[in-house]
């Protein structure tokens, strides 16, 4: 096979959800179409690449030339509530929900001892000073419901403190729809242990 | 959402195999991190895109500098075997197996009422041509196994004629490993009338 390819191939079987099956059908598709399709899609990584960046206080993915994100500088959004998460993903997903409407830091990362992934890996350097600033009094935690989301947690608690600051984190139990078949038996456990009376 | 980043995925989201969720993830994975994957990946697209062509002969992709492809270069390819087939990736699978050592042509598209393509949008004004000048006896189709691949099959027999050469394609019936159960009526119905003497 012509050496561009391959190199191009292997370029996209590295992209997350991107098999290498699916990876030569996209090149095959961009090479035999010549649309500009390729060409814009060059452009837009390169566009993109270069002029978004993590804002600078809560590490949302946002435009180089704004310097602070939509988010910290919305003042409708300081309602003394911060939302700490893992990624933008989880940003999106919030937004998508419209279930909160305050602030959000990005951690970027979960300590994890199988992945070496240190509590100094956290991008929380400025997050006490974030909630003295922006006087905070509820920090919840919208961590992944893991083992190293919790610990995530309790280290980041611990680094804060508590003095004025409530901590949350969103409720464990059986999604909506969930078929008991087929939940596992640590969230059927969690899901028993904060029953709800009626 | 950055406006940016939402055009980054909606280019991704275009392409084959990749939906909205799986561009997401993609674009959150080349922005949070930061290790030359993109550019690299940016890079590798232009390159392709620039320097990959078809072989003016064959159709198959290959570097614009070489001018003719290694298929049609490879004198110990010159056996008397044209094999026409859809698309590169035809080719490639074709080639993985080693089932076949003569030339190909891809004729790029399949006549198809429903999608609007007639027979001009073949890539086969060459293709007698082709059979005189590099002495072919033999012309295996291996299109696909559907109306359109017949249709197409019919069509081209009927533009080339048959003096002196013979047309043959791929047999039809149950693939190796499968289990009747799972073949459709069509497929059984063939390999029935194609069954073998023991």
């Amino acid at each position: 096979m012509n050496q561009k390819i391959e190199r191009l191939i292997k370029q996209f079987a590295k992209l997350p959800r991107v098999g290498n099956r699916a990876a030569v059908r996209i090149v095959l598709s961009l090479l035999q179409t010549r649309d500009g399709r390729a060409e814009n899609l060059a452009a837009a990584i390169l566009d993109a690449t270069e002029n978004v960046v993590p804002c600078a206080i809560c590490g949302t993915l946002t435009d180089k030339n704004a310097g602070v994100c939509e988010f910290c500088r919305d003042n409708s959004r300081k309602n003394g509530m911060l939302c700490i998460v893992r990624d933008m993903g989880d940003v999106w997903t919030l937004e998508k929900s419209s279930v909160f409407h305050g602030r959000y830091h990005i951690i970027g990362n979960l300590i994890s001892g199988a992945s070496g992934v240190m509590p100094e890996d956290l991008n929380i350097a400025n997050l006490a000073a974030r909630i003295k600033d922006e006087n905070i009094t509820e920090v919840i935690f919208a961590l992944p419901n893991t083992v190293e989301g919790k610990t995530t947690q309790h280290y980041i608690m611990s680094v804060i403190g508590n003095d004025g600051v409530r901590f949350s984190e969103l409720a464990s139990g059986v999604p909506l729809g969930g078929d008991l078949d087929y939940i596992d038996d640590g969230t059927l456990s969690l899901a028993f242990g904060g029953r709800r009376e009626l």
